[in-house]
């Protein structure tokens, strides 16, 4: 698969507004958005730090993905997801290598990017998002 | 503090040497170095991808913070690490804001660089890792 950069890391947080005041104050990051993902039940919070983003991700409803992780394991980093340059061809790819996709076709994900989700039990613990920027959309 | 981009993504594994054919036969990335932080009682493997490195780190003792991480949550994302272009100044900055430090003073990590860890519970659960590239060193 043609990976180019970490196009961002999620970040679980129980409550938005106060850990976008965070980022922003005591590291310096500006925070350029904030969108709702009906279909992930989230709410997310974008700063931008060189080539890779930081996602900052608050569970709309009680059993949402993101409640159920802070459920478990508490605050703290979800996933990382990687820029890929073809996420269909990388998702065929992947799948003959018997890598456990959650996601089998690429979706709507936030700022308008198509993803895939991996699982982690395929990836050593580590749950993986592409992402493909669909230029000419 | 002044940040820069993400320098790298730790991630705790349980063997080395099978993380290591994963990312390179599967994501594709190129192992560009193998060292030993005795400090930190881990075998790390470094990987580059753009601006960001991931970093995989396997414990080499069964008290290592890996060790202890990997029994309590599994294998998975261990720490997230910025690149700033001062970190004494950084801890300082962050220290009198009420952020509680694991390394009050810079200390030597892997790849030559000056080091120091926030604690978790002062980050909204996130082990951060501040780094500075000293340049003339």
């Amino acid at each position: 698969m043609e990976t180019t950069h970490i196009e961002h890391i999620g970040i679980a947080v129980k409550n938005l507004d106060e850990s976008i005041k965070f980022y922003e104050h005591t590291f310096g990051l500006k925070c350029y958005a904030v969108e709702i993902v009906k279909d992930q039940k989230v709410r997310t919070a974008f700063f931008e730090l060189g080539q890779t983003k930081i996602e900052l991700l608050e569970s709309t409803e009680a059993n949402g993905p993101i409640s159920k992780f802070i459920e478990k394991r508490g605050e703290g980093i979800h996933h990382i997801a990687y820029a890929v340059k073809n996420i269909q061809s990388a998702l065929i790819k992947l799948q003959s290598e018997g890598i456990q996709l959650i996601d089998n076709q690429p979706r709507k994900g936030a700022e308008g990017l198509e993803i895939a989700f991996l699982h982690p039990k395929s990836t050593f613990g580590v749950l993986t998002e592409l992402c493909e920027k669909k230029e000419n959309e």
